[in-house]
């Protein structure tokens, strides 16, 4: 049962606010969409934006410029929170890197986080159904993109679920995210201290593994001044790309950094690459 | 003395935040602009922007979408701030649509407000004169723009200032404010209870009076669903740019509310009435 919490026209669409009560994560949750002029005469592609970092479901909407190429292209735009809110975990909120605004989209599985830290299940079972039963989005044109901590959750989403994501790219991902500190932080505290339970959620690792390629390719921005980049490692991911033969486009950027501004900038670069393969 | 609070890369140019000590205000102040690719070949037209109630200097650079459009034309993008912060009047910050964050673009002439809350002549002398100085944007080629409370400002910035600002447009302007009670109560307080004061702040008045038009029109974009359109009274302004002969497009668009989900969807053709001007 949606409720609808707000919505405005835009380009010639519609964008959404929506709450829904989860039972994967058994709390509402809440997420965004935008949906094109083009769902009038059927389902639409859907594009799903995991963003990053003390993100919420209205960054991505309020900050990437996004619609406008949606409306173009006729692509839905699906955005997710970041975590639960509200689960009373102890200490959940005390760190913008965990917790709160950081589920990183894994299924936790150890105490106090595993009944309600569930951000991947919630995303490629509820949010997927949702998005492609009561909304127009197409379940055989799905797409899934992201920033940061949601580059890595678009990363692992597409590889592990080939037949939902069939196109995916990212922007400035934790693209190993078990050899940097915002991920060992993460993967230790959902997963617990066995390294082997976080290769299900490392893309590089995932890669090295991969048996079923993105036939279309991975396409991936990343700035040279991202002050973030030594928990991003784009050339690990890189060079496990290269083994498995996946293909690869990492645009490195000149001077561009982690925020928004750079997001916005190849925005229009991201949408084509979806709306190619999900044509 | 400008200082550099932060720069991104964004669509090839600059993004930037600075602040600086306010002679006008006498307080430091803040603004943020965005300098295209084509200000290194010399100065480039720049284009003001005067945010609504409630917004700062960032807000229009993170919301509008306009860097892309900015950096297409050639424009320099300009944002101030919507009122002095730290004046310390006795409760300037207990109302959203007045005091703190609502400075309404007037030099107020009453006290407790009269020192510092000058965002006229902030905007128009020290303002202009820093952008055209220290920064690259052309004197002789400025437009301004706004939303709500700063499409009030742009109008009016624009209708007494002919050689300065050669462009202007706004979404869903503030366009009578001695007849809303937005613009009655920050009127009252800022300017006083003799309504002939207001009338150097008000477009509508303004354009009755009006002895020199923009030869090149205005151009107004209005939401039919704007949630404050009794506030606006864009008919007003309507009426008086008939009766003074200045060409204006005003423009209806069902459905739109008062978001920047509307204005960024029409952000394109206001930087295409401005570039065309101004080219």
């Amino acid at each position: 049962m949606l409720e609808l919490i707000s919505e405005h026209r835009c380009f010639g669409g519609w964008q959404r606010f929506y709450r829904h009560a989860s039972s994967v994560i058994g709390l509402p949750m809440r997420f965004s969409v935008f949906i094109p002029a083009q769902a009038g005469q059927g389902r639409v592609p859907a594009l799903f934006y995991l963003a990053g970092l003390t993100c919420t479901e209205e960054t991505f909407m309020i900050k990437g410029g996004a619609q406008r190429l949606a409306a173009e292209h006729g692509l839905m735009l699906v955005a997710p929170d970041t975590s639960p809110r509200g689960a009373n975990v102890p200490g959940e909120a005390d760190n913008w890197d965990f917790g709160v605004g950081a589920g990183f989209y894994v299924d936790a599985t150890v105490e106090p986080w595993r009944q309600r830290y569930r951000m991947y299940s919630y995303v490629t079972e509820e949010l997927f159904g949702i998005v492609t039963g009561e909304l127009p989005g197409d379940a055989r044109r799905a797409g899934v993109f992201g920033h940061s901590m949601g580059g890595h959750g678009a990363l692992v989403l597409a590889l592990r679920n080939r037949d939902k994501f069939r196109s995916v790219s990212a922007f400035a991902p934790i693209a190993a995210p078990s050899q940097s500190d915002w991920g060992r932080k993460a993967f230790g505290g959902y997963l617990g201290a066995d390294t082997a339970a976080w290769a299900a959620y490392d893309a590089t690792a995932l890669m090295r593994t991969l048996r079923e390629p993105v036939p279309e390719g991975i396409l991936i921005d990343q700035g040279t001044k991202d002050q973030f980049l030594h928990q991003l490692q784009p050339e690990a991911f890189e060079a496990a790309c290269r083994e498995a033969g996946q293909g690869l486009t990492l645009r490195r950027h000149e001077g561009y950094d982690h925020s928004y501004y750079f997001i916005s900038t190849f925005m229009a670069d991201h949408l084509a690459h979806h709306a190619r393969v999900l044509a």
